[in-house]
């Protein structure tokens, strides 16, 4: 292993990783929670020598930047949701767990009408991101929705959030002194930077081509 | 509650939250692993049901943003990993959990020496990010680091990484792309692009002076 390597090498999971890969030999279930499941595996390391590593299985979920085009900007759709594990109110981009079988595509549009009301006529995939690498399997797909429709909301049995607006400003500024630190959405406001500012479009679709 | 509030409504926790709070009535531990601690509380809703959270327990972690200024422009310090959960070798930067008793700034100091070899003379806290609120408690706090010094790595025991620098126009690429889908790294790539832009300075300290 080098110690330290050139500027502006590729870091593509391609090249040769043989030195930073580990391979699973067994896994044992350790808890099947109501809603946390929690598995221990047993890894061979890139030395020969053996360990253990812990980790949450996740369905995997999806995230949707919703935008309302207003005469003075782009604004966003946020919620406002009580956060029982970080013990306080977060603000935060709707989000919801792939149910079985369900694609991506179909998540999206649920969650964003479940939770927030709205339909959108048009959507864009931004990425994805792993939220927790150290610790669980869960992946989060990034997705934007413009053109949007007001309809009914529909949460979950013991679901309570606030849907509110802001400018993309806004947003941003809070996320620069500390009111927005949710990972997540401090991701999507990376994409979401960037693309008002044009940096980095989107390959907007319509919504009836996508489903 | 309402649903769906003004625009440039301030998301503060302080407002009155009673219609979204939870209350923790009893907590049980499920798993005690070698790695993850799992616990359930039961909590009282915001209509006066009671339901149970599932959510692991962690310490809390910081992440180091290491700087170098070259010639051509600022570029960082980056590593490439091999993350068991989601199965491949990750582009994140230097990170890791708080040892018992440890402060904020001491364990960026370590984490950065150990994983990197790097020691720094100037450091800026960034702020915080909470990766994973729907099952854990866990924090990173995000602090940038410059003026560096290369001394000697000290990886832990079953702990294997490259180290490279890379511009940063080219990580902010690799978030684009898809080569990035490290949350906590992308995160930072927010703060990172606004701080190079010279949108949101930071605010740095002489490391002597944090200790």
């Amino acid at each position: 292993m080098t110690e330290s390597e050139s500027a502006g090498q590729v870091p593509s999971p391609s090249a040769d990783d043989a030195h930073l890969v580990e391979h699973r030999l067994s896994r044992e279930a350790l808890l099947q929670g109501r809603f946390l499941q929690v598995v221990r595996d047993t890894v061979r390391l890139p030395d020969g020598r053996e360990s253990t590593r812990e980790m949450v299985l996740h369905p995997g979920a999806v995230m949707v930047v919703p935008l309302v085009e207003t005469p003075s900007g782009v604004e966003v759709v946020l919620e406002r949701q009580y956060r029982h594990p970080v013990g306080r109110v977060m603000v935060e981009f709707p989000a919801g767990k792939l149910d079985a079988g369900e694609s991506v595509f179909a998540c999206a549009q649920r969650e964003l009408r479940e939770e927030t009301g709205y339909a959108a006529r048009q959507w864009a995939r931004a990425g994805v991101l792993h939220p927790v690498i150290g610790y669980s399997d869960e992946f989060i797909e990034i997705w934007f929705a413009r053109e949007l429709v007001l309809g009914e909301r529909a949460l979950d049995a013991g679901e309570f959030l606030d849907v509110f607006t802001a400018p993309v400003a806004e947003l941003l500024a809070w996320c620069r002194d500390g009111r927005v630190t949710d990972g997540k959405t401090l991701s999507a406001a990376l994409f979401l930077q960037n693309l008002v500012s044009g940096a980095w479009p989107l390959d907007w679709q319509d919504a009836d081509r996508l489903s």
